[in-house]
């Protein structure tokens, strides 16, 4: 972790509260999609249960990460707001601070790896964002932002360490309650994707103030399981691994310092995903919802289609958080026999603190 | 055309009109889903104007025909019910009664042709309709209903030709006129799929009421483009193929008796598209909205990315009909380099009466 520089560090480096979700819910109002919360009744009755997913895939830039990078570089103060901001991304992340930044008409350095796909680092740098490529084999992104941040200064947009950043991802929480309510849903269970943890702390703090009964669960790619190991063991605990997920989005390393404490608190568990599991969801959701979603998008929708979260006989909500594919990789992630709807194994295997 | 069964035929032979539009929009609340309204700033930019496109596609049953077939079911008499319902369609409208009929608590039956694609005749009976199948090349799927009215009694829902049929299509035209009001749009142009002609007449309906200066246009494939022509000599026309496009959902062999006097009063002109513009309209839409177009619900957004229909410093809507399609078929049909947001012509091709 680098520090951040001093214009902010003290508040955001502080764990939201429930307020903070509220108060960006309400500065994003009208800057971010209210995205669908989507239902097929086919499905619900394959399952045997009601499943919403909140399509974020549909969000603007195809993730949720605009919310919280609107919600952080929103409170930069006027006079920090010359020297732009500064993030470190492959991808989603990227795209949700160009576009912030580009609304708010502040400059931004994206540093990206030069191997990220070629459709993200140009969408990057097409919203306006400067992208500085490096070599992954032999550079730390982190020096090379710190060296642009100590020679031109400008503010670090952390990808979920940050209270605004937790914050603003949390508003999503707030649309799927209002969402819920609409369609006369009670919600039993939400299961979001987490990589560092972000979108799922600021969904924990909104249900835990709104609709504390609601169980809230973790999904992450196998060999990325940091967070229901460290549920399970009470302990935050990292990855080993840093490659070898289709779920490009969520290969974190671990879960944050401002993450993790929200997560220990409100997470009941999380769920592990072969990519096998992934790819059947995203062919699911490509049949049922006729949406796109990336891999490290569909780890929640996977976990109760593959009966590892149980659906049966409850109202659960799954966040699609991202559909930034390539349509070729799509195709050829998806391709054979569909298995929409199918609960591939019914017997209970959640793991964690249940 | 075979006769309606003396229970309401006097009723829904009527040309409607803008209350009857007003009416299905009241009844279709709480029923049918409010699909979003998407933008993508990227594809803006490249088309040099604003798009807006209305996602039917993530209708409950992946297309808009719930909502015209919802809106004539619930008319029919209570004494009527007992009886069920009967349509015929290969696909879309056949999800969309067997959907509306379920929801209803009544009976359907759906005459399909036996080469339909399976996951549509497996939705179909899914939803709880028996599907007759018969063979297209020795029978008429009129005669067959024909018999089977006669015989069992039932109410024919037409797929285009009915008064509630066209209203409850306009309905999307309500929504939209809302949703662009939420986004700050004034809409110069409405580019809508064109088969029989149901959502198109429902949607000028809506727009000559509420937005008479908005410019109405429909979208064909190519070999199937008897609105254009239609429009063009001032008499309705048809089409001579009944193949050879990939735009299965639309491939009619004219419009109906009430959806033509209206798209001759309000319609400016048509566009015809062919297979490979229909193609990168559906890549455009994965890349930039990541949502699912069949090939006959991407015509729209085809005609403004081909330049067809010319995006160029005005707001356009294009409405995306339906999303079922395999996902084989999707990957076959898309594969290939992006053209994404790139208007293949520049010149003025706008075929009619401009």
């Amino acid at each position: 972790m680098t520090s951040s520089p001093a214009t902010d560090a003290g508040e955001t480096g502080k764990i939201p509260d429930i307020g903070d979700v509220i108060a960006a819910g309400e500065r994003l109002k009208g800057v971010v999609r209210r995205t669908p919360l989507l239902e097929s009744p086919l499905l619900n009755e394959r399952l045997g249960g009601r499943l919403l997913l909140k399509a974020e895939c549909l969000q603007i830039t195809g993730s949720f990460k605009l919310r919280g990078a609107y919600n952080r570089i929103s409170r930069i103060p006027e006079q920090a707001r010359a020297a732009g901001v500064v993030a470190y991304s492959s991808g989603n992340h990227a795209q949700g601070v160009a576009m912030a930044a580009r609304m708010l008409g502040i400059g931004a350095i994206i540093i990206m790896p030069e191997d990220a796909p070629r459709i993200k680092r140009e969408n990057t740098r097409a919203l306006g964002a400067e992208v500085v490529l490096y070599d992954r084999r032999k550079q730390r992104r982190e020096d090379i932002g710190e060296a642009y941040l100590r020679e031109h200064g400008g503010t670090l947009v952390r990808p979920y360490d940050d209270r605004f950043v937790i914050a603003g991802q949390g508003s999503t929480a707030l649309e799927i309650l209002d969402q819920a309510g609409e369609a006369g849903a009670e919600i039993d269970q939400v299961i979001a994707p987490c990589g560092g943890g972000g979108l799922l702390a600021g969904i924990a703090l909104a249900f835990a103030d709104r609709s504390p009964t609601t169980r809230i669960y973790g999904a992450e790619p196998e060999g990325f399981d940091d967070l229901a190991r460290s549920l399970r063991e009470g302990k935050r605990r990292g990855n080993s691994r840093i490659d070898g997920s289709i779920c490009d989005a969520i290969m974190t390393p671990c879960t944050g310092d401002l993450t993790y404490p929200i997560l220990a608190r409100h997470a009941a568990a999380a769920f592990a995903l072969s990519d096998e599991e992934v790819t059947a969801a995203m062919r699911t959701a490509f049949e049922h919802f006729k949406i796109v979603i990336e891999p490290g998008g569909a780890v929640a929708l996977a976990a109760v289609l593959a009966g590892k979260c149980d659906p049966r006989g409850r109202t659960s909500v799954v966040v699609a958080s991202g559909g930034n594919c390539d349509p070729a990789d799509f195709a050829r992630l998806t391709a054979g026999r569909s298995q929409a709807g199918k609960p591939q194994k019914r017997e209970n295997t959640q793991k964690g603190k249940i």
